[in-house]
């Protein structure tokens, strides 16, 4: 049926471990972001993961593409973006991880019953990562739709993620987020009596220069301190490639926390 | 009248520039964190600065030391400490820095009427610098009860310190606060509606290794955004030694935030 869907691409990830069917030249399209979310889980990860705001699936796949022991559960609320999840499960080059993934078109801000009767039980999951909708409209032009729907930030975004976070992540399991720096207040503030022993890792494009992006790690129902980690560094040459840490953190060969 | 005081010891800031008269082996002792604090305030700075917590007057003469049109309150509240902070002023080493400033005994959790009654007028600063006394009951034995009182943590105090901080600040005027990463949360928090363009910058002990400061930069009654800077290392050879860019700023040689 691809001759009625958007015009989509075939994008390598993992050095070829596994594939994404995207919307071509609209949407929000999955690189790095994504892949650094999927590094903040340890590699000795095994059980369930759930990927919220999955689109086709990036994040998740890279989870299950590095820890061979989770199963991931992208969740997904855009029906055009699921229905590339979907797509990306049914590649031909992604069979290898088909029986640990699949697709939940769900709206991860339900609450209470209806968050259950919509595929997320309470305490159903070992770690959940998420990749909100940033509001990149102050970054850059919205060319369509599609990209505008993802990326535009509401008020109380990270408060409502956060809290179906906490309640599908069952005692001691996991979250990570990425985001930018200036959602830090509104990802603390959700934390707050809900996940502890919280750690940041700032993300620079370079050394010298401010943060791009945070990643947020806690733990469901602990008490622990919250740490702030030494940043990663993504280009440290004169030209645009990745340094050599990024360069492993984005192909699956590293852990962003270094577990 | 020193031999009805605690025994003390006369310490060198800045090469030299200033002197500091601190209780000997007793008391919150004045260091790498008072001049990291000072050292946030631009090197440009003209107008009153109020240093909240100044203990001995450590990062409030070192702002009058780096910058030459600054005038400085020291506000502390435990007269034993203030005892200090004047000792230090009325010393012989510090004559040229005695013109710019002075010290209030004063609480500066106090709020409305009671504030300004203790001479923290509303708006009547354009800086405030603040050391607010860390738990580091957590970090470490308490031998004494003055080190019990400058260290213990009370909840909400950064709420208080940040709110009477607001209130005595100019519009457009700074804020900057040093802490433990583990306070960031409630720091952000009682910045929230008060204080914008907050800006973080970590501090590292060496690169490899948690954060073990965070200095909070931010504007009142601003909307900027915040930004993450990048961080500070204070070591970076195999010794104990100071990298250069910290001992410049140890040394009131060099900006904390570059300007």
């Amino acid at each position: 049926m691809l001759q009625e869907k958007p015009a989509y691409t075939l994008d390598a990830f993992h050095r070829g471990d596994f594939w994404l069917v995207q919307p071509k030249g609209a949407g929000h399209r999955a690189g790095v972001d994504a892949m650094m979310l999927a590094a903040a889980v340890p590699s000795t990860f095994a059980g369930r993961l759930a990927d919220f705001g999955a689109g086709a699936g990036a994040a998740g796949l890279a989870v299950a593409s590095r820890c061979p022991e989770a199963s991931v559960i992208l969740v997904e609320n855009a029906p055009e973006m699921a229905d590339f999840a979907s797509l990306t499960l049914e590649h031909e080059h992604n069979t290898h991880l088909r029986s640990r993934a699949c697709v939940l078109v769900a709206d991860v801000t339900l609450t209470g019953r209806a968050r259950e009767r919509a595929g997320l039980a309470d305490g159903g999951f070992d770690y959940v990562i998420m990749n909100p909708p940033f509001n990149a409209a102050r970054d850059r032009p919205t060319p369509d739709a599609l990209k505008q729907k993802a990326h535009v930030m509401e008020d109380g975004l990270f408060e409502s993620w956060i809290r179906s976070a906490a309640a599908v992540t069952r005692p001691r399991g996991g979250l990570a987020v990425i985001a930018r720096p200036v959602s830090l207040a509104p990802i603390l503030a959700a934390l707050a009596g809900r996940f502890g022993s919280a750690e940041i890792l700032p993300v620079h494009a370079r050394a010298d220069t401010p943060a791009i992006r945070i990643v947020v790690r806690a733990r469901r129902a602990s008490r622990g301190a919250l740490t702030l980690r030494p940043p990663l560094v993504l280009h440290d040459g004169p030209g645009d490639g990745f340094s050599a840490r990024a360069d492993a953190i984005n192909n699956g060969k590293a852990a962003l926390f270094g577990d």
